[in-house]
């Protein structure tokens, strides 16, 4: 992509709203821009990492047998009603009502429509387990929205839900998913750390909370110091996170804790619930069995898709600027041309932008009349992992500067060899 | 993808609200499910072409230099107040009032949201001309919705917009957007008619509806016999379409249509405007010139995604059911084992299905212990291009059945060539 054609714009100011580091790069680095309360416009960087994202989760939803639907953000008031959550829920709930009087909402969580489906589809025992899940917008009209999309209004889940015959299968499921969800946070680059926390309002018997370690976190989380070790292992082995000790503040107990415990601020961005058959009695989510009808046994697994956005960045940061992992950045290239109007810089850098193209590797070219300053700060704030600058000085021996973004290391190299910097 | 882990929950009945076969398809199929009046839950299947139509989509918008962005469903009412339509919009506009008593409604269409975007944004027409667009959800409160996800409420559209800085700029601009369009259609296997329309409530000067022909469409269309040339070229060539007569039912004018002209009854899937500066006057999108302040010149874009699967069905089926054509397919092949419990066959299967996903060839693999009869039915019935059946006669020679579901033709072939008569 050329930046002349790529609708970046760049805020030089602090925005005075933004309370929280992740909040002012996204509104400085034009990832979003709020349209109201809560509510934001995701612009083309940041909707590219937000399809990163979303396509390491459909990979690893995939590895565990889980299949992809859409249910709609709006739902009718009666499946609620029948759940017993309708009142329960409270002014978090957008309710509406359509032109011919029906009460309706706006979707917080989509465990009585998932259930309604599986009510009306699935009737033998054969059929389980079944798990179902979707990336979809959602609605929790918060008192007070704060912190950009870290606390929105309108945003990203995935959420999952499983359907089992017994609880003996539904607790097996569950860890199925725990250890996805590890898998996932380690692929986008983050230390997650999950802590057994309270059901609440969704109600069940056994449930973890997926913590990413940051400063600006809004609970503190006690953890075994081997954490560390693990989040640096390639494979996940979901028994050695279980035998570590974890907990989110409330759940604490300084008494139960080893000795090598650590804490830090946590950012929640994954929640799982086995919720046995809270939904399924009421709702009557029956399969045939052959000793009579079974109500089945059900889960319901969160990933706040685009809160990740944002703890990506509380995570990966430095003063200049965002820190992506190459892995959801929106490009993983910075192309330079610090000189547009010198011929054998544009020369080198048009053929490289094409190289790169052709090797199949995402690249921000910036091919712009401005000064070098500008370019420079702009790349930096924008963070893509990589950096290739073509100057004057450099390009008349075909040579360029090669910058990785994190460490700032940077050195001269052949441009012919510029790929191979990258692919390593 | 495994049946036996696959969610595809058939319908055996013609069910009773299905008017219009591709309504009646989509269900029994397993495409859709109701939760509410035109409100539906997209089942994996169905969701599978609804992704494939967007991919195609996206890559026509980026070949003529759009942005992607990601606009909030939710909006705040005084934006429409501002540019005048938030009376004027009646009935069909899902209006919603938050916890704080602040007026909102369900994005009908984004031209404020997106309008403020571009004033908060863009402040020299050096970054001119602009092209952004979405692919996001709607609602449109329809007094009778029907027809399945031909006429829901909540649906899911490509809108896209343009601000150019004068009137020539804005038409030129337009007519790029008018190429694109015929070449999504055409790629998508559909004809394609566009027609003059009536700017209506959207507004503007210029404005073109297009049409894909098919025996349940809302409005008959009047057009040159040969668009049907067109057609069947490669290429899309704007001009040729433009210097032949068409017209929908309202604007249709007997005295100017040529000899050759014919009708039939057609279904709109896209609908695109030049409104002028219908919205930038009122909302103050202007650029900074060498001449002092000027008021954009926008366009509107749009494309009914939920709403092109089930034209896709209307133009493409038979009395077994779907025939999808391979570039928005579910799945490319179904490939089934008549009998798994035969020894040769379910070996046979089951290396063809590991070597079909090795060749990046999406497959369907029916290894349920069913009979053949249900077997072949569900495949004819959810319409994948290519079939490979494999049963006990052939199985013991190393050879299979191959069969294109859209003209019926079946042949052996040996087992070993397979792939290679789905590539041709």
């Amino acid at each position: 992509m050329k930046l002349s054609n790529y609708f970046l714009p760049l805020i030089k100011e602090n925005p005075k709203e933004a309370e929280i580091t992740s909040h002012n790069l996204m509104l400085r680095a034009g990832l979003i821009r709020q349209v109201t309360s809560g509510i934001y416009n995701w612009l083309p960087l940041g909707l590219a990492v937000l399809q990163n994202i979303q396509q390491v989760i459909r990979e690893e939803m995939l590895a565990i047998g889980c299949n992809e639907i859409l249910m709609p953000t709006t739902q009718p008031a009666d499946l609620w009603q029948e759940s017993g959550r309708y009142e329960a829920y409270g002014k978090e709930m957008l309710r509406i009502t359509d032109r011919h009087e029906r009460p309706m909402l706006y979707g917080p969580t989509h465990e009585e429509v998932v259930t309604d489906l599986f009510r009306k589809t699935v009737k033998s025992y054969k059929d389980l387990p079944l798990n179902l899940y979707q990336i979809q917008w959602k609605f929790r009209d918060e008192i007070r929205p704060r912190f950009g999309v870290m606390r929105g209004r309108e945003f990203l889940m995935k959420d999952g839900y499983s359907f089992d015959i017994d609880a003996d299968s539904a607790r097996t499921t569950y860890f199925k998913y725990l250890g996805a969800y590890l898998k996932i946070f380690k692929r986008l680059g983050l230390t997650a750390i999950p802590v057994k926390a309270d059901p609440g309002a969704i109600g069940g018997e056994l449930s973890h909370e997926f913590h990413i370690l940051a400063n600006t976190g809004e609970s503190e989380v006690y953890y075994d110091a081997k954490f560390d070790e693990l989040a640096k292992q390639d494979k996940v082995d979901v028994e050695e996170y279980l035998n570590l000790y974890s907990a989110a503040d409330e759940m604490h107990d300084a008494s139960k804790a080893p000795a090598n415990v650590k804490s830090a601020r946590g950012i929640e961005v994954g929640h799982i619930f086995n919720f046995a058959q809270k939904y399924s009695i009421p709702m009557d989510a029956e399969v045939q069995t052959p000793d009579g009808k079974v109500a089945i046994n059900g889960g319901s697994y969160g990933i706040g898709v685009s809160r990740i956005v944002a703890a990506l960045i509380e995570a990966n940061h430095d003063d200049k600027g965002i820190l992506w992992d190459a892995k959801v950045a929106p490009f993983k290239v910075g192309l330079v041309n610090i000189k547009p109007k010198d011929e054998a810089s544009t020369k080198i850098a048009d053929k490289l932008y094409a190289d790169l193209q052709a090797a199949g590797i995402s690249v921000l070219y910036d091919e712009k009349d401005e000064s070098a300053g500008i370019k420079f700060s702009r790349m930096d704030l924008i963070g893509l992992p990589y950096q290739i600058i073509i100057g004057p000085r450099l390009a008349k021996d075909d040579k360029a500067e090669f910058k990785v973004r994190a460490s700032g290391e940077a050195q001269e190299i052949e441009v012919d060899e510029a790929l191979s910097y990258i692919s390593s």
